[in-house]
Order: structure tokens, then C-alpha cells, then sequence
């Protein structure tokens, strides 16, 4: 029910997912609404539905997800932790899921989440951040020792407001952690470090400038093609390796956002996320759940604090 | 004797400003390093020399516009104070540009400068931002009612930290500014609104994340069409039109900041300038100069303060 276009792009992922990816996808929501847009898709009998009579709308934050404790989103949680399902997808308002899944999915021992951008953010939460995403690049993306980034606006210790400038402390005297040093908005696509910690708000800038910055540069580069002639031709050879890397670049075809700390797996599609995007999202989540990613990371989060003062 | 490339991609730039574009440059600093980078352009009898023997290095702040009153910044801020030049330009770190010209420009009346992204950020500096931003907008590139956004994670008024809420609302009723509601970081490049205020911080972040995703963007995309034989052919018809937009889109063509409130012209170029991104510095801060731009946006400012409070 949650998304930009939901529901019948939403709908048309998660057919997509069944069909194309063999993935048993069940979906929660208005049994009226849902079965309408299955219906398009001749999809009634593919795609179980459960019921649940409440959305979160997509401008709801964290409080709604206390005020509707049956919403789909709520619901959706519900079954996962009941072992009925194994993974949550949506592409709703990240504030509801946030704290819909904090409440349903009771966040793994010692770990804690922070709800939304809107909270104050402590210097010991983007070393907890450090932690999980650490431990997420390692399980998840077999990288061996990652290396951890500080998102700041210079590369000297001292460079930033006093939260990072704690946190690089933090990190710099954290044994689990492989601490890179301070990172800049540049090194965001460079590769130089395999996590980079930042607080909600700087995060959600820097991801959606760089999703902004790079759509800019295809749509200039396409309009500067198009408007040459001689061009024509030499386009025409290149459209479909472009197009390639456009794929590539596109934060859709990456599913999603994982939530980490949760005793369930929850990925967070794109809002403006069309069917492609929810069915790489549904890919993403069985494979982490198949996997048991979450679960490795919170034993591992866990022995980490076993073994040295992760945080107070 | 500021920036990644100083001495000689400065030195090149002030003589690239001085023989293509008849600006009349000045060079502050160690007269021996200046002399021998003129040399090699046979430029030493063109760009006349004032002395400096210090300089704030790429890595000093705003403590060391104190500890050094006669760094080659703060010489360069006397001759604009005494009107023997019009405007300062520097590619050396920002932080002690910033110090040095609040310390030897004195800010205009009532105008509160942020003192470097370190500083404790206050909602009132969000909406002086925004008054700067629109006088600038309207004096310098004639936009008649300057739309202006203020940078955060969501649309709607509730979203951001406590310090954007607040601003919101300061933005909302404040009479001398055509407030056009949140912008994410999606908008930086639509030209949605011309005007964006945010804190330093948040800023920096944005503008780097923005210029690294462009750089990415083209590298990926030399890579495609070099990988492929077939596309070779197309490449070299259209290279020269990606080269146009790559410069468009690049940082240094547009010159540098200009730094606002101060009783004095002076224009922060990239720290990582060459040679063209020095001289289009010095063409910027000569147009802002005789334009008169800097002392009409404090006039200003000062008539809007007259009119109705501005900040407390």
C-alpha cells in the first residue's frame, strides 16, 4: 500500500517477482485495492493477499505507526514475526517503517536504532552505524576487513561540527571497527572506503544530491546528443551501452535500503520506486533473508560488544 | 600561495586573467616563490608583486587569521580596505578566508556571518543566508523575485532536524523573501528554486557530493564508450559536445564563492583550481566588483532590516 505509485506499481513488482523470480511474494494490504490491481495482471490466483484495513500514508512519521497498530506496514511485521513470512518489502514513508519495524520486530539486544532523522543524533550512534555497516558489507558483500568511512567536510581529524568530531574518536580507538579516517561528499562513488557513517539527515542530502546530480548528467547528456545532427548516427551505436550504465547507476535496480538492528529482515524500496524497483527489492530481501544476513549480523554486533566496549 | 596547485597553476591563472581578459591582477605573497612561477611565463614586468611572508596553509582555520596578521589573505583584504585593489581571490582554505575577511573586512552592519561550517548553526542564520542568497540572485544575475528553498529531507514543513523546522518557519513569515518551501537533494541541479539556504555543514556535503556524482558520472561514461569498438566511431563525432557539457557542468568554470556580509569583494575559488578555474575567479570578482554587487546587497540588507525584523 505505501509508495509514490502504489498501489499498481507496487502490485506489478511483486508479479513481477513471482513470475520472473520465482519468489513466493504474499501481499498486505486492502483486499478490495489489491485484488483489483492483480487483476490487471491476471495475477488473482499467483499472489496470496492478507488483509490488513490501514495504510500509513506516505507524509505519516514514526508517531502513526504507534496510532495504527494495523496498518499494512504493521501487519506486514507481524507476519514475519510469527515466521510467516521472512522478510518485509515497502516502499512507504520511511518514518513509519522505521518505527513500525522498531516496534514490531524488537530491535536486536544492544543495538539501537536511530528513528528517523528527525532524533538527536550522538556521536556513539554513528559508531553503532559504523558497526552494522561493517558487519553489512562483510556478510552481505563478502568484503573481508571493510573499511569505514566518517562522512565530514574535510579529510583532518578535527574538520566538522562537534558530533563528528566525537565520532572520529569513537571510531579511530574502536577495535572492530577498520577505520579509514573522515571521507568527503567526492568519495562518495570513489570506492576509497567500503561504509561511510553519517547521521540520518546528512545521509538522506548526500543520497538524494548524488541520485539528482547523476539523472542531471544523463539528461543533459542526452538532450546534447539529440540536438546534434552528426551526432545522430554515433548515438544511435551508443544508446544501449548508455542505457547499460544508466542501469547501473540507478538507485532502482539496487532494490533497496536495508534496515539493520531489526530481529527481521526490512528493506525500504525507493518511495518513487515503479515495478522493476519492488521486484529487485523482493530479490534483495530473500537473498539477505535466505542468507540469514540479519541475523549474523546481530551475533556478530553482539559478540563485538561481548568483547570490548562498543558503546555505553 | 592558497590552494592544492599553488604556487603555479595560481601564478598561471593571474596571468591568463591578466593577457585574455585585461584584468589588472595583483599577486600577494612570497615575492621570490611568485617571482620564479611569473618567470616561467616571461610575465614578471605584467603582474606586479605585493609582499607577504607568511601563509595559512590548505590545513589551518579561522585561529590562524589571528596568530597571522601578515598572511598573504590578510595583506590581500588590506588592499582591498585601503582601495588599492577592488576584490580578493583566493583558492586557499576556506575556513581561514572566511576568518580573515570578517577579521579585516568588517561585516556589514547587522550582518551575521557563519564563521566556517563549525560553528554552532542558529535558524536565524538560515534566513540571513536566505536574504543574502536572493539580494545576490537579484543583483548579480537579475532575477526579478528570487525563489528560495530551504534544504532538508522531505517536502513538507514538519520535515528536518529542529534547526530546518524552526527555519521553516522563519522563512514562512519573513516579508522579504518569496519562500518556496523545502527542497531535497534531488533539487540542487532542477532549478526549481534559485535560491537554496542550508548550514554550512549540510552544504558542503551537498555541493561536493553533487560535483564527485557529475565526475563519476562522466568517467563511467568514457569508460562505455571506449570500451566498445563498435561505439569508437560514434565517440569521436560527439566527443567534443561531451566536452562542452562536462564544462558546463564543472565547478571551475563558474569560478568560485563569493563570500557575502563584508564590506569588500572576495571570491573563494576551488581549492583544487588549475590555471582556468584561478582566471575565471579573477573575471568573477571583477564583474561582482565594478557591478558594485557586494555593497548593493548590503544596502540591502540594511533597508530590509529597517522595514521589519530581520533577526533578533
Amino acid at each position: 500500500m505505501g509508495g509514490d505509485h502504489a498501489p499498481h506499481e507496487i502490485v506489478a513488482g511483486a508479479v513481477h517477482a513471482v513470475r520472473e523470480r520465482g519468489l513466493p511474494v504474499v501481499l498486505v494490504g486492502s483486499p478490495r485495492v489489491l485484488y483489483e490491481a492483480l487483476a490487471d495482471h491476471d495475477a488473482t490466483k499467483e499472489v496470496p493477499i492478507v488483509r490488513a484495513e490501514e495504510a500509513l500514508s506516505m507524509d505519516e512519521g514514526a508517531l502513526a505507526s504507534l496510532r495504527r497498530p494495523r496498518s499494512s506496514i504493521a501487519i506486514a511485521c507481524h507476519l514475519v514475526r510469527r515466521g510467516d513470512a521472512c522478510a518485509v518489502v515497502s516502499a512507504g514513508s520511511t518514518a513509519g517503517i522505521v518505527a513500525t519495524g522498531r516496534l514490531r520486530l524488537k530491535g536486536q539486544q544492544g543495538v539501537l536504532l536511530d528513528a528517523g532523522a528527525n532524533a538527536e543524533v550522538k556521536p556513539e550512534m554513528l559508531l553503532q552505524f559504523a558497526h552494522l555497516g561493517s558487519a553489512y558489507a562483510e556478510l552481505a558483500h563478502g568484503v573481508a576487513t571493510p573499511k569505514v568511512g566518517l562522512l565530514t567536510i574535510g579529510s583532518e581529524a578535527e574538520k566538522g561540527n562537534k558530533l563528528v568530531r566525537r565520532a572520529h574518536e569513537l571510531l579511530q580507538s574502536s577495535p572492530g571497527i577498520d577505520f579509514a579516517g573522515n571521507v568527503e561528499g567526492y568519495d562518495l562513488l570513489t570506492g576509497k572506503v567500503d561504509v561511510i557513517t553519517t547521521d540520518g539527515f546528512t545521509g538522506n542530502i548526500a543520497l538524494k544530491t548524488m541520485e539528482g546530480a547523476v539523472r542531471y548528467a544523463f539528461a543533459e547528456l542526452r538532450e546534447t546528443i539529440e540536438d546534434s545532427r552528426l551526432a545522430r548516427f554515433g548515438a544511435a551505436m551508443q544508446r544501449s551501452r548508455i542505457r547499460g550504465l544508466r542501469r547501473r547507476l540507478d538507485a532502482e535496480a539496487h532494490g533497496g535500503a536495508v534496515l539493520l538492528g531489526l530481529n527481521g529482515t526490512v528493506v525500504i524500496a525507493h518511495g518513487a520506486s515503479k515495478a522493476s524497483g519492488v521486484s529487485a527489492a523482493c530479490a534483495l530481501a530473500a537473498d539477505l533473508s535466505s542468507a540469514g544476513i540479519v541475523s549474523a549480523i546481530g551475533d556478530r554486533i553482539a559478540a563485538a560488544k561481548g568483547s570490548h566496549r562498543l558503546w555505553p
